[in-house]
């Protein structure tokens, strides 16, 4: 067993048995290497990669908020991981569009009004219109909105590919925008899809806001020329 | 910018322009800390973590073959991520069972019966009539099934994200078999289902395979109690 998996069993065993919890601080590099008998080095690499998982989140300063904090969110780690496999192009494009049409018309119709992830989703409406004209901002707001309404269904897991995927999105309709005649228009269109994605979920119509969310999904990709 | 996301940008950057490929032997860390202006130990740490995330894997012994190669395998990371997830309880077990309803019944609707993960599915069928009476292999190959047929849909990242879900699948049956009141029956049912949906799959009768898988996922959970 590598060390990495060492620290991260021991973590798993910590949690299961309820001696530490999401929101606690993590065990300093020398505590982990005392209790599991390795080298403090190899205990701060153990820890290093927790943080590149998004399991532990590393603090700043030195008052009482600071230290590495257990967080366990399991979508920073298949981000940056989806990252690196789109780069080697063993990732298409098709695939994530496929994707994304299964999970979001899925969580479209399961949203749930009063969340809080819709909450969200409306300020970022409102963003998305005061920048309209920034494409690469307004393509993050846009990524943001969908991951805020798959969200808002409920489903731990579904929201934690969803939000994996938020970079990857960002990525295929930034490379896409390039290629549409008239950027402004196109805005327009999407801003107005998505207040009526909100607005079919607030009325609690969840066949329409899928079927708007599939539209609005594909209405893109076809128009940037797929 | 932490180390190991300065060794992923460089990895990400090398794959984009092609100087690497999946496949490929990575670098030694003494030429990644000279690329990138690191010492030698913030290289070895950025790799460990490349390895944690799946995307590179560690050689063994010091020939051709050996040394750390290319992988770029998404589902890994999202593994870990996720059984630590679970351990926290912040992943309830009705989450993933809606997430597989969702992924499984697309992909068997669209699995191809010429691909290769059929027939490692259909090799499956055999080695959990062998292991029928021992649970928990036969759960570990009841999950690998379900995550080949996943895989022979042919879409990437719905694959990745299956596979970064068996060992969650594996975990979450085996606690459940232990509330069920004959394992010989069930594992008899189980089988069958399964060599139904494989069969509809052959037929290219997508819409009766995805129908048998969702029943076999509901049936096994209501059957446990829930």
């Amino acid at each position: 067993m590598r060390t990495h998996q060492l620290v991260q069993s021991w973590l798993e065993n910590q949690l299961a048995a309820g001696r530490l919890a999401v929101g606690d601080r993590l065990p300093g590099e020398r505590t982990v290497a005392e209790q599991l008998g390795i080298s403090r080095a190899s205990a701060r690499e153990g820890i290093r990669v927790l943080e590149a998982m998004g399991i532990v989140r590393a603090g700043v300063g030195s008052g009482p908020g600071s230290g590495t904090v257990i967080t366990a969110n399991p979508g920073a780690a298949l981000g940056s991981a989806l990252r690196l496999h789109m780069a080697t192009s063993h990732l298409p494009v098709n695939d994530i569009v496929e994707t994304r049409l299964l999970l979001e018309t899925w969580a479209a119709a399961h949203a749930d009004p009063a969340s809080s992830a819709m909450s969200e989703a409306a300020a970022l409406l409102d963003a998305m219109d005061s920048s309209a004209k920034d494409e690469k901002e307004f393509l993050r707001l846009d990524a943001l909105f969908h991951v805020a309404v798959a969200e808002a269904a409920g489903n731990v897991l579904i929201g934690a590919m969803m939000s994996s995927l938020r970079e990857s999105i960002e990525g295929y309709t930034l490379k896409l925008t390039r290629t549409l005649p008239d950027w402004e228009a196109t805005s327009a269109r999407l801003r107005a899809e998505h207040r009526d994605i909100h607005t079919a979920i607030q009325n609690d119509d969840g066949a329409r806001a899928a079927e708007i969310v599939a539209r609005h999904i594909e209405g893109f990709y076809a128009e940037a020329g797929f």
